[in-house]
């Protein structure tokens, strides 16, 4: 299993044989994301669960992702991604463990992959920003009215994406150029998993179901995408999660969960427009009843940014607004949300493997449960976060 | 640190330095199966606590297992291999976390490595099928009659193993080969480990003691191979493991655990046989008493499979049935079973990377501890199982 | 991204162009250490939960570590380190998870990165063997005084190391020749970090500081270092860890921290000594008033090796006294400390990747705590680790 160089005296061409080793098939990389949100903090009572744990109150340095990739087309039609999260928590006080985030591997239907089975635990294709990996992401989090949808924005199913070749290669290049794509999840995606989130497991008979079109295209110098996406099916709340007092409509914890959404995005070339919203139903806590209902939700968000480029920097000046009004199921007692935040910030990448991102949030958030119901947070802060990608 | 490639005008053969770099020393691989347990089944209430949590009711996708082995000879005499599972549970309700298999390294005490010193969490050298790795076997779960007698198939401890080159050799083709070897824990093996199973403190004063022969031989055309284990210790019931309100035999939860296993394989070249029994004696919870006793225990397997290759696939049709009746003492109260199941099943290897399992599994399983007094469950399911070998 | 290798029939040099891969940029390497601590035990209720938890009554064989590096200088500037335990717990039953020791990048701020930011989960730079990586230490485990300072060594926060190319890489070759260098944690360093130590979401407002000098140099054929530091900060302590029936002195549990050692080594160079000692302030328990009080601390140890090189093994016998008197926050009820130990012990390596340590220890503990307000154990065992490096 050692490649072989041989060589002759003679003028000959030299005769060079190297076997694929296991890393040429398998690659490894990853990035980490280290926070710190207490500056010119207002209000040390407004928190968010979905962004991260370390605002406000006895917030300080916190590692927010601490990802390690393992992936590789291992031969002409099976491809696969292993993503554990290092950062992961066992429970409220042990930090740090590891923990999966994707773990699935493509069957290739045609010579291209074209047609692509997905199989295992893998990004649910619902929104743009959701696809979009947070190492390429501009805000610090993702909008809570998208993200609400699916934890972790993942679960274990199985899937099918089609994509022509020409589509899946502009896919790639909108990752890589540094325009900041979503990756392939095809311009037809649709799938069938347990519907409870990543890391959970299955808690009725039902699967969800999911579908989605995505469509880039280029105007002159100019990249558009647009998408719309949808999903349904039964969510049982966790029973760990509901709060003692809480008066349940549904005796088996069994809540219709669906949504429909529709994306557009214009790449950042250099100036980029993006917004997403959605629509559906889910569980949501009534502070009024104490009883959890099946309630109508809404939200999404507008965001422009402009990339800009010198040397070997770049510099990504954005301003996001989004709002969202609904419950979020994965939550205790789905606690019941109306979000109005305004973020002003800035990317910086220095260097080649290290990104710098100050955001401005001025936030706005009622957010109630049982424990909690009459909770109205505002307040601003500056929030920072250093990146490395390796 | 770099490779150096040098050259010269002249024509003299090149003087080539390779260094040894990391990546030739330490290799990288795994694999991962997805499962979906609820195709044709016929009683939800039917379950398997040792197959997987995906069966009947609830159930949904399941990642069954997610394993990755760094592992290498590192110098002459040092081996090592580290192989977490990134689908364990930090507790019920929280899947997906890495947690070890297998962390252990070999001292090789000549030359050849035929003399071995194990030292570490590892496979302890009970049954043939325990020893096969789950990638290579062919029925979605170990049987329970030999598998009960260490959860995971592991432990941490001593081992000493011996085997001539040539079946070294010969254990290593086994696997290579596609026939579905065991891997090679010597001709002769024993050992000293805790006795509380992997990932468990050990809970006594006294480790367990285990020893091993097997033997495979080449007749004809065919690979036959031959074996008998047995071990013996104190295992401690644990107490998170027990229902109150049983009635405890042994005042310090101490049970003599102790089993006697004989294996025989015929390799499919291309017809292939299978078989193994185990008698014993362990903990067993008595539903007529509520207590736990030390009772005798027994069961095994028969397995028959043939493969066939075409082109660059391979199928490989099998049948199983085995029957257990005995205690399961890594189960709750020790839970006492009697189980009797037939399985039908094909395994396909499409492609390089991928195989799929098909299994129509006929059972009747009496499962019974405090909570479930009496509880004989019968039903029939099929189960599929797509892996991912990279 | 294939290497391309040309050559021409003419006798010219070969133009040869290497692309640099993913695991040119990152390497992968670690340690395991196996231990059994049952031999010429004289009291089997002495135990030590710093040192590991194996010690006396139901203990046996225990994986004490089992890392896996990640690193790499990805570029110029960018260094990361990221280092997963997989032999943690995620409750006490539950062993062998992975949970992350190390997780940072380094950022040079010049072309030699004598001055660097480290920003993520990093060790503290507090006390020389702290720094010492336990693949390299000689004593199975840290000494209490220091040790007790942070828990794993380890906390998130961003730091400030700078040090000349010549120490740089001075510090690099005391590791690399095997004279148990500690790494490169700068000539001067300091630092802001949570408090509540690796691994443990930051419970106040107030980040901890801290920082360091230290100072090898050679004298003819020895190499001396000499070094200084101290931290101060609020430390809260863990509700979970707190008996019931303990009078909390304060109210919010945060506690003055703070501590002030020095350090002085002789290499190894063949005879070496080293010492530690450190005086401060912290929580400790108080058994008379089943109090949680602020006291005074201090302890240190002093340590005497010789480095035998023969053939291509290595035998460094070494003897360390240590003591220490004070309480140890991390622990349960900041349970109280009087440490006298003496050890005598033997680290000899056979074969390149190969380390077993016998350590015999002498050893006179009180701890107590609410639930063991009286609990002096005297006793002596032998301490035996096989540790595999990759």
């Amino acid at each position: 299993q050692t490649d072989t160089l041989k060589t002759t005296t003679e003028n000959k061409p030299l005769p060079i044989k190297i076997d694929k080793k296991w890393y040429d098939n398998i690659g490894i990389r990853g990035y980490t994301q280290v926070r710190y949100n207490r500056l010119l903090e207002t209000n040390e009572n407004l928190g968010c669960e979905q962004c991260d744990r370390s605002w406000g109150k006895d917030g300080g340095f916190f590692l927010r992702r601490m990802r390690v990739i393992l992936y590789g087309q291992i031969s002409k039609q099976v491809y696969f991604y292993i993503q554990p999260d290092l950062a992961s928590s066992a429970s409220s006080e042990r930090l740090h463990f590891a923990q999966l985030r994707d773990a699935y591997f493509d069957i290739g239907l045609d010579k291209d992959n074209e047609y692509r089975i997905r199989i295992g635990q893998s990004k649910i294709p619902y929104g743009f920003e959701n696809m979009q990996s947070s190492q390429n992401r501009i805000p610090l989090d993702r909008n809570d009215a998208l993200n609400s949808a699916v934890a972790n924005e993942r679960d274990l199913g199985v899937f099918f994406y089609w994509a022509p070749k020409k589509y899946r290669e502009l896919f790639s290049e909108l990752v890589k150029s540094g325009l900041k794509g979503s990756g392939d999840y095809g311009i037809v995606g649709f799938g069938a998993f347990n519907g409870q989130a990543a890391n959970n497991p299955e808690a009725n008979n039902d699967p969800h179901v999911v579908a989605r079109v995505t469509y880039p295209f280029k105007v002159k110098n100019q990249i558009i995408e647009a998408g719309i996406q949808g999903y349904t099916g039964q969510y049982v709340l966790s029973k760990a999660n509901l709060s003692t007092g809480v008066l349940n409509a549904n005796e088996d914890l069994n809540y219709l969960d669906q949504r429909i959404a529709a994306s557009f995005i214009l790449y950042p070339k250099p100036f980029g427009f993006q917004t997403e919203y959605n629509i559906g139903k889910g569980p949501e806590f009534n502070p009024t009843t104490s009883t959890i209902e099946n309630s109508s939700l809404e939200g999404g968000y507008a965001q422009i940014m402009y990339k800009l480029d010198f040397k070997e920097q770049t510099l990504i000046p954005f301003t996001r607004y989004q709002y969202y009004d609904g419950g979020k199921k994965h939550e205790r007692d789905a606690r019941s949300y109306k979000v109005n935040d305004l973020e002003i910030g800035l990317e910086w990448q220095p260097l080649k493997n290290f990104e710098l991102v100050a955001n401005y949030t001025i936030s706005k958030r009622r957010y109630e449960d049982f424990l909690k119901p009459v909770n109205l947070q505002e307040g601003n802060l500056l929030r920072l976060q250093a990146q490395l990608n390796f």
